[in-house]
């Protein structure tokens, strides 16, 4: 098998170029004329459109509405809360002047909207009886990095914030953990990603929250990205916001606040899971084209026709399916569409036709089966759904051989540094924690479970939990 | 019949406060942080959400794929198209620093996306072969505006731009002209809104095109809402983004490329078109709330069963209905639900259960129904297609006595000062035009038909056209 065949760079020798090379040849994406910004085109944001319907529904069961707040934050908002603006004032961008005249007071692009939402929701909520509030909105947010790279870090991205208030801290908390759930069940149901969700340490949680919540998907190369967070925010943004209710004794008290997200850094994930050698390959349930049609032989009588009336047949199914009837040869077809990741190919031509069949080439197994073209929305069907599985399948068996557990830092550090991600007992103190990423580079992930059983890895003492490490996107 | 019933001002007497009250107490906006700029909130939200669907489907069908660009334009962009440059520099935010660093090259955030898509185009399109090439995108954008009202004139607000690049001035056109249709359609279809659609004169085109078309709607004081524009670029962006392609006699040359949008802009118009005394009026098809239902004495046994019973009856049927079985008093709940533009409210009690009939209350002509409640969702889907189609008369019938045909220019001044919109012939000579404006704050609308077969209202000379005049939002 050529690995240069569509002039992408070895996936085994360089993954970051693979990448790279990935996300652009596919088309899915562009860099922008600003540096660190990129242009989401068609083909990737087509994925963006089907993860927007899946959540969108999902947080719809929980009570939630979608909702639009303004982009520009007055500067003193986001100095209301301590941590809150230690954690976001480097990375932001700042609009000073407009409509032709300097600002009496400079306005922030939201990186995060706590604040300003927090400041409209300190005006809509008096009493319990309007609790719970739930909101989300889907949006664009600004944080200036330094290193960018096309949907894992960027400057401006797009994604969903959802923020809810709460009449008791137990209710905040469940919000963060039930959308903790939807999540990742979202990321397995129609990404195929299966993740490692769990708590984040103290050090490494967001800014101004009590607790948060993380799914790490773990790429091909062993390291983790953070593919969603929640936050329970407690009573810190509501005492920032002034956020107060009468509740059901009468008195005034803070509310409790959650918040959570995902973004478009999900497509980097869903690249970095599933691609191969030969480019991407994307799980039915999120992929935008989902069988592409190409004809053999087209000049022959009937072969175009055939073709047509599968897809008709297709579509009529709800399958999203192409038909490519180019000048390109069939092989040029094979190559493009399987770098494209399309997990379906169907090849009809004078002979196929003959035998009353489609030959089915599945992306994931490259395994061809003979499709019976009387029934080919259902055989279709069938086929992807098998494929979903399979791709789920293969990523969970990555994910379990990427993780090695350990009791010995310095085997921790090794197999980490090889691309693993290691599980290992910690004492959960913050400086023993910052001392190991000063050291090594290599920060926790998520908590995996609580023991006081064991050591902590690295200085010995009491263990608080077992959490996994490892190097990060 | 009470007006103040809601608090909210009387329509006839102060329409502007109306306005406000109405869109601010249905909870569909309130004003943000930042002065001039909204939130939009989840009963405003949800009517965009629809007005997304309907028109995603409808770009789909044209071949018009979406995608997403950034909202950082460098200033240098803006400045390549002369008329352009003139027509946004005045009213941008500009970004002057970013990641706690002074910006070598200042940034604009987007007030429309030409230059920063054209840019993208420039590198994307090679040949004749890669064309047709449609692409649109659902963003925020800033205009600093000095006077703003909430969904009309705001900072930033929620719209959708589309950009085509064509082989030939022809296609281009044919797309400016293709999409106002589509817009066209959608305002009538969905929102019930008839426009006055047609070509802006060359004063007041869109910076930078060869030829704008409007639809402009008019509102119940008369005023006149341009709620979505098409152009036809030409060249101009073209010649300004470097947008180059080989043609089929492979030649290079400038591709030509048209551009168009509809914005939040449409929720104004939705209130303004439709709303009375007692607030909203929303046609069912755009409606979040199709059809509530309010239980009469709840307490006793089966009526809150019953409803239910409905409510599931009608969701089946894909209506989005709701139940209200709060503590508040039915009389509290037909107020609040008739300010909000309910189509149809419910209302079910025991006698009614008895009689096998839900008692239904039309909003658009306060009608009241008794519908069989053995096929309640038949029977609402009927009554409330017929509200659709009502609403859209009734909005027809109010735009037809809002124009006044004239040939005489103070009889032109004083309808439109009167809240008419005044239908006359023009030269077209920008100056001509221009001093109507200067003299009178009139600007024309849309150009209604060509002939020179008549003289200009102002000037006496032959005319060109018959245009609309009118105030506007």
């Amino acid at each position: 098998m050529n690995n240069f065949v569509n002039d992408i760079a070895d996936i085994n020798k360089d993954f970051a170029q693979w990448y790279t090379d990935v996300v652009l040849k596919t088309e899915m994406v562009d860099y922008g004329p600003v540096k660190g910004t990129m242009v989401i085109r068609p083909y990737g944001y087509a994925i963006w459109e089907l993860i927007q319907d899946y959540f969108n529904k999902e947080f719809k069961k929980c009570g939630v509405k979608n909702a639009y707040f303004p982009m520009f934050i007055p500067e003193s908002f986001l100095k209301r809360e301590a941590e809150h603006v230690e954690g976001f004032a480097p990375e932001v961008a700042v609009v000073t002047y407009a409509g032709g005249q300097e600002l009496s007071e400079k306005l922030v692009v939201r990186p995060t909207s706590e604040t300003i939402i927090g400041e409209m929701f300190s005006k809509w909520i008096k009493s319990y009886r309007d609790l719970p509030y739930k909101i989300n909105q889907w949006c664009n947010v600004v944080r200036w990095e330094k290193t960018t790279r096309p949907f894992l870090r960027t400057s401006e991205f797009l994604w969903q914030e959802g923020h809810t208030v709460q009449a008791s801290a137990d209710d905040a908390e469940k919000d963060a953990l039930e959308m903790l759930k939807i999540y990742s069940n979202g990321l397995r149901n129609l990404l195929a990603i299966p993740t490692l969700t769990g708590r984040k340490t103290e050090n490494e949680k967001f800014a101004g929250a009590v607790a948060t919540y993380s799914m790490e998907a773990v790429m091909k190369d062993g390291k983790c990205l953070q593919s969603g967070t929640t936050h329970n925010l407690g009573q810190n943004f509501s005492r920032a916001s002034n956020i107060k209710f009468l509740n059901k004794d009468e008195k005034l008290d803070y509310a409790f606040t959650s918040s959570w997200g995902v973004s478009t850094r999900l497509i980097g994930a869903l690249v970095m899971v599933h691609g191969d050698e030969r480019g991407l390959r994307l799980p039915p349930h999120i992929a935008p084209i989902q069988v592409v049609i190409i004809p053999i032989a087209s000049k022959k009588e009937g072969v175009v026709e055939k073709c047509n009336e599968v897809l008709d047949a297709l579509k009529k199914a709800g399958i999203r399916a192409e038909l490519d009837n180019s000048n390109n040869t069939p092989g040029w077809k094979f190559n493009e569409y399987e770098m494209k990741g399309v997990p379906l190919r169907l090849e009809i031509g004078p002979r196929d036709i003959e035998n009353g069949v489609a030959v089915a080439v599945r992306r994931d197994t490259h395994e061809k089966l003979n499709l019976n073209l009387a029934k080919i929305d259902k055989e279709v069907n069938k086929t992807l759904e098998e494929i979903q599985e399979n791709m789920l399948l293969q990523a969970e068996s990555n994910l379990k051989s990427a993780i090695v557990e350990t009791d010995d830092f310095n085997t921790l550090v090794e197999e980490v540094n090889k691309g693993k991600v290691a599980l290992a007992y910690h004492c959960g103190d913050s400086a023993c924690e910052t001392e190991i990423k000063n050291k090594t580079t290599i920060k926790t992930r998520v908590i995996e479970s609580y023991s006081t059983a064991h050591k902590c890895i690295f200085c010995g003492k009491k263990s608080k939990y077992r959490v996994y490490f490892g190097k990060q996107y």
